[in-house]
């Protein structure tokens, strides 16, 4: 159970509505996960955080596959089940193989084994990564 | 200043200086990083550490450069000064540009705003995502 | 399932049974949480952690529903479920609206993307805010 | 040092300029600190970004300063060092006390503890508050 | 549900089998827990991570209940609700009594408190620890 | 510099004093660290927090210096600085050696490898380890 009630279609005024359909139309589905119906509580936030997602996830310089497991990661480090489980599966819709996915999780690992080793050793940073 | 000393070349062990000298060769530099350094108190787990970080960063089915702004979105979601730091450059060493840095900035803002809504929420995860 | 067992009114000692009636006594209810069964496995640390709760959510220089409100951020941001879904209908049981509820997701969100924005790009400190 | 640079007044283009003045004028400040200016390298998130904390952060349901706290809260317990400093000093130009400071920090302190206690003892989540 | 199938013993090749036969011959157990039959997905680092984890965790300057211990301190910390819970249980078998998992809990508790109040004072660092 | 002054002895109020002279009669030091001055703006939270800190961190079911390391643990988990560095020197002056100090730091880095991996693999936890 979430915190808030989730707002199924019938619920929906016409402002969460239309970002309903903007999630539908953009992502060619007719499903709307639990997360923008938990957000429909709030519409302005929602319509606020879908436009950026939207705008931040498309093609650009970085490729939407890259920046749907940097998303991955993000939500791995940060300890987000739901995250984790939405963007594993939006990753591997936008075409991440088994073998990608081995290798984002040997990333992850490792740099969460580093990060945490940098920090118990309290290590000082380069002059030259400053520069 | 670190909780262990920074190993120097001359006091490195011959077990250390043999890591040291792999780090120069693989990555094609003189420098040896602070990190490693640090490490080098532990000969053994520098060995490990460093023998997987080559492993797992070198090409596959990822790119080294998706791997290194991987390793920088991890880092900042783990709040490790140094890693950010460190993998930003090592990220520009391999070919990230100004815009593929905006581009990964954003994905991380936007990761870590998500994932506080989501746990802030409590949303379940739907079903879809778990098959 | 926790780590240890939940301990009940029967299976309490005086001691917890002496928190337990506190619990219920400042809270003006007859049920007490499951966090509290599982801590009264040590009846020292209960007592500690449930006189300094006490001490700290009463009224003072802030409301308690500000209090529990900054509870739940605290409490999202640190990725504990039970604390979020706990803490969330206390202040709920305060007095906190739907509105206020959702202008404190917005915040909540908010602020873990500029952290994260923050230490991904590592800016430093104005001078001006450690004055 | 910043993994970017911090754009001053002089190198910042027009749309960049543009949120730079309504920074000033919404804050009724001539300074700009530093997270502006590092975000100023990509126009299109700063502008985004600010829009939305000028939006979420005035007054509504909850007071301007309560928002500050919570923001305090949730960028201390993200380790976010900028944040912290940059948060409390708008706290307290906000009108936040010795005496609410002080109570603030008790609550951080207090839910961190308690969180970290729910997680080590894993405590199943009472059904009474998922209703 | 994992993001990945669980490897069973039929499923596992080879190289896998070997790892699950050593993980039971080191564990003297029959039982080889779900996180290594997700790692069983990508065998290189399954062999790696459980190569690393054996020599780690075996009897040493610290003794391995004492190394375990430590392991459920970062995974609560961390918020890993598998980790916690298979680390307590392995802290168990290694001989972890009742008075010393409530001591275990009292330090995690009272670290996370004051770690959070540290940061939210920005306390800097006595030059005396630094030396 | 902290958010707020650090407290020397010649301001400190009466029960300031005292929770000073007792921390340097516990720790058999003239020394008062940075941390305690800080949390001296707040008598009554100075004097609960050392009080428990105090009773916690002695001896009992477990020893001073493993309760140190344990904290060592989570401070670096949570990245704190300020607690790495003192909790670090804390337990050199227990007794940490170099080897124990080595053992402690990689069981911590395979502790954050292994809970990134788990959370990023979403393993469901054994049921014989909620038993």
């Amino acid at each position: 159970m979430a915190t808030v009630p989730l707002i199924s279609d019938e619920d929906a005024s016409p402002e969460v509505r239309a970002v309903f359909d903007d999630i539908r139309a953009t992502r060619q589905t007719d499903y709307v996960n639990n997360f923008w119906r938990a957000m429909a509580n709030e519409p302005e936030t929602l319509q606020a955080v879908w436009a950026r997602l939207k705008a931040i996830m498309g093609p650009g310089a970085l490729d939407p596959l890259v920046k749907e497991m940097i998303y991955v990661a993000v939500s791995a480090a940060n300890g987000c089940e739901y995250c984790v489980h939405s963007h594993t599966a939006a990753a591997r819709a936008k075409g991440m193989s088994d073998d990608m996915h081995g290798e984002l999780l040997a990333v992850i690992g490792m740099a969460a084994q580093t990060n945490a080793l940098v920090t118990a050793l309290q290590v000082p940073v380069d002059p030259r990564f400053k520069a």
